[in-house]
């Protein structure tokens, strides 16, 4: 491993020794305790207030370079404004945040089992960190200070890595952040940043040291984590949701719902990029839904049928954009999350062809059906495979704060460890831990077949460790 | 993909297909009820008790052609009595293996996560299956049998590939599972069965349609396919366990749990590899603790220092097994998993040595402390960064029948899903639904800053899905 990384305090290290020494922090911190963690994070706050000026300094110096980026062509101006962690309450929120993790419930040391094995043994399983996380964001600086939070917060260390646009803003942080470690009961090695791709690809490989690797950003950079590394990947590449106008569907509904879960916020995941209607509603809800899209400057990717209901309807073939925004749909488009203000339609027989088509087509993520019928609504829910089912409610619903998980560390549409948004829960496992008070010690040959049998009777009650 | 499989109708499907046919399966059985799959197992068990003699037949050519192998000298005669279904009530076990299985509680459907987010929008987290598992095993027949069932169980569909040596009986047992599919809500593709280790290797690549790998069997075979996945696999290569002798240790519970650690079933990954002996008790409890394991027939890998205990007790240094059993440890024994009567000792100074020897050695798999001290009992537990560390019981209760799971899918090392002894929880994950009752239908717009703010009521008192 030759690939090496700054650290504050100027000493080149390798993938391998970031990782290990990450490993080794987070072995030591086994005995910090809840209280500790969320003294840490305030004396964190504490340290970055006390260096606003340096980090406004260093963001600077990110924000200048992208700007030369902008003027030759390289980046776009929507990039830089998310660099910008000078302008407005922006900074004082970051600090806020580190406050709101904080005084969030601990996700450790809850016991999620609890059962006596035997007259005097007992059984507990209670969650605790997963061990390091490395974490692999876009170009928003704050998110080091954030993930920075959420890391401790859950006892885990961390390794981040930022876009290289906001390289001397996160530097910094991180060097406020680790100056903070370095006088409190965590290792300053808890929280590690690296700047370079390849140092990304050869932590990678670092699945002796590295538990679960979080890519946070464009479709390409978690697929191309996601087959690089041998480590658990918690992420989403695509966000393909749909929304399905069931034959029953309310008309006031459906076009809200098929508005706000296209336009509410075009580019975010959990908007809708496919639009399924029903055969029953080709000359009666859709032609409405269809205007209220069109007046949003929505694109319609129709096919054959969604398009003839169109045309058959004059309010919508004589509205002003029907020439420029409804255009005729390709098989591509219903597996293209387009992230902008553009849906793909289909007119679909039965909900069970919606299901298909959805659990062919969808990125399982999130998924929506409108229905004035609670059966169909019941089947939706069941039948589509996804992170999120709904039921006349906006696909923009899925995500940590709207549910109330408190935070977001991402979204999932993975099928293992965590599904959909993922809160603090997402960065705990558990262990098993037994306690003998047995006069002989507690023995496994003395227990089976014509021996003692397990007594495997619950412990009501207990949510934290008793010892 | 040109890899292909004979299946039960001789038709020739690729992994892809297989992959494909089986994820297809699993979307087509979404509203299958916890009953129809209950009763798919009972309909399971008719088929293979109707079909007791066919199975025999299937068995004796695998018996016939391992006993070959055996006078090569190619095959162990061990081995051989594993692949045995004719044995005693081996094949009635695995009979009644499927309808204990049916009568463990379903893992799916449970609401663990309710709350209002507006006054009429429910949110719901809902455990449902994982999707498609691919579980590799060694030869014992009946394994195809039990992963069955508890893939049926949770609602999973199941690829399975079996060690090549019960090839005609996983075979036949897979075509009678999938007649008793056929005339099942289940679709046949719900369970299949794979030969080739070539098919293996093109299945590992199916991420699109296969969720999670079960490698069951060796080290060699565990690693190797965590290598070759970028599927979430669940399992443990290596069971390296540690007995650590704290300085309060009493004499009958060293004795007694570390002859059982290690003796009690010396192939089981839940075995003693390692024993550490705090240094005071180098005189005392040690040498006692040795002369058990010697007249058990261990082999004992001494460091200096515990050599020196042994030397020093005339009742040890005079045993008949001394001087074939009592040895030098090399630095690899640590790191070794002996699998057999063998058991490499170290002296510590200190539980917090004992722990960071154990966190850098162990598999993080269980280790166990004996100690008086109530304190260090705690201490040991969350320091050790292992998915069981127990106080004065034996590391052989790691276990999921034990721990009163039920049954167990396997023990997982990862720390990510699910850790130590997996029970059918483990073989599920959850999603969200979200059922709207407003009369226009909830979208996002509405809520946020200046706006609607979000409810956030827990619904107490859910267990199951109210529709």
């Amino acid at each position: 491993m030759t690939t090496t990384s700054g650290t504050s305090n100027g000493i080149l290290k390798s993938a391998e020794e970031i990782a290990k020494a990450a490993k080794a922090a987070y072995e030591e911190s086994q005995l910090v305790t809840t209280e500790q963690r969320n003294d840490v994070l305030e004396s964190i706050r504490r340290a970055l207030q006390a260096s606003r000026d340096k980090v406004f300094e260093a963001n600077r110096l990110d924000l200048e370079a992208a700007e030369k980026e902008v003027q030759a062509g390289r980046l776009s101006q929507q990039l830089v404004k998310r660099l910008d962690l000078t302008k407005g309450s922006k900074f004082d929120d970051m600090l806020q945040g580190i406050s709101d993790v904080a005084a969030l419930p601990d996700p450790t040391g809850h016991v999620t089992y609890a059962t006596n094995l035997d007259e005097e043994m007992e059984l507990y399983r209670v969650t605790c960190p997963i061990g390091v996380l490395l974490v692999i964001f876009e170009s928003r600086p704050e998110v080091v200070v954030n993930i920075t939070a959420l890391a401790i917060k859950s006892g885990n260390a961390a390794i981040l890595k930022g876009g290289k646009e906001s390289a001397h803003t996160a530097a910094l942080l991180t060097s406020i952040v680790q100056s903070a470690l370095s006088t409190s009961p965590l290792s300053p090695s808890f929280i590690q940043s690296v700047q370079t791709r390849q140092e990304i690809s050869a932590l990678l490989s670092q699945d002796r040291y590295i538990d679960l690797v979080i890519p946070r950003g464009s479709n390409a950079l978690v697929r191309s984590i996601q087959k690089a590394s041998r480590i658990a990947v918690m992420g989403h590449p695509d966000g393909l949701c749909a929304v399905y106008l069931d034959a029953s569907a309310d008309g006031t509904k459906a076009v809200r719902i098929a508005v706000d879960a296209k336009c509410d916020y075009p580019s975010a995941c959990n908007s809708a990029e496919t639009l399924l209607v029903h055969e029953s509603l080709i000359t009666t809800v859709w032609p409405k839904v269809a205007l209220a899209l069109l007046d949003k400057g929505v694109q319609l990717r129709c096919d054959a049928a969604s398009l003839a209901g169109l045309r058959s309807s004059s309010e919508v073939s004589n509205n002003k954009s029907f020439a420029s925004l409804v255009r005729e749909v390709t098989t591509e488009d219903y597996d293209t999350e387009f992230l902008d203000l553009i849906l793909a339609v289909k007119v679909v027989s039965s909900l069970s062809q919606a299901v298909q088509h959805i659990n062919a087509h969808s990125s399982h993520h999130t998924d929506a059906i409108v229905t004035e019928n609670a059966e169909n609504g019941t089947l939706f829910c069941r039948a589509v495979d996804s992170a999120g089912t709904f039921v006349n409610a906006s696909t923009r619903f899925a995500d940590g704060f709207r549910y109330g998980l408190g935070t977001e560390v991402g979204i999932s549409t993975g099928r293992t460890h965590a599904r959909g948004p993922v809160g603090l829960e997402g960065l705990v496992i558990y262990k098993y831990m037994i306690r003998s008070a047995d006069g002989k010690g507690s023995i496994a040959g003395e227990f089976g077949t014509g021996k003692k049998p397990f007594l495997h009777q619950k412990i009501q009650g207990v949510t934290r460790l008793p010892f």
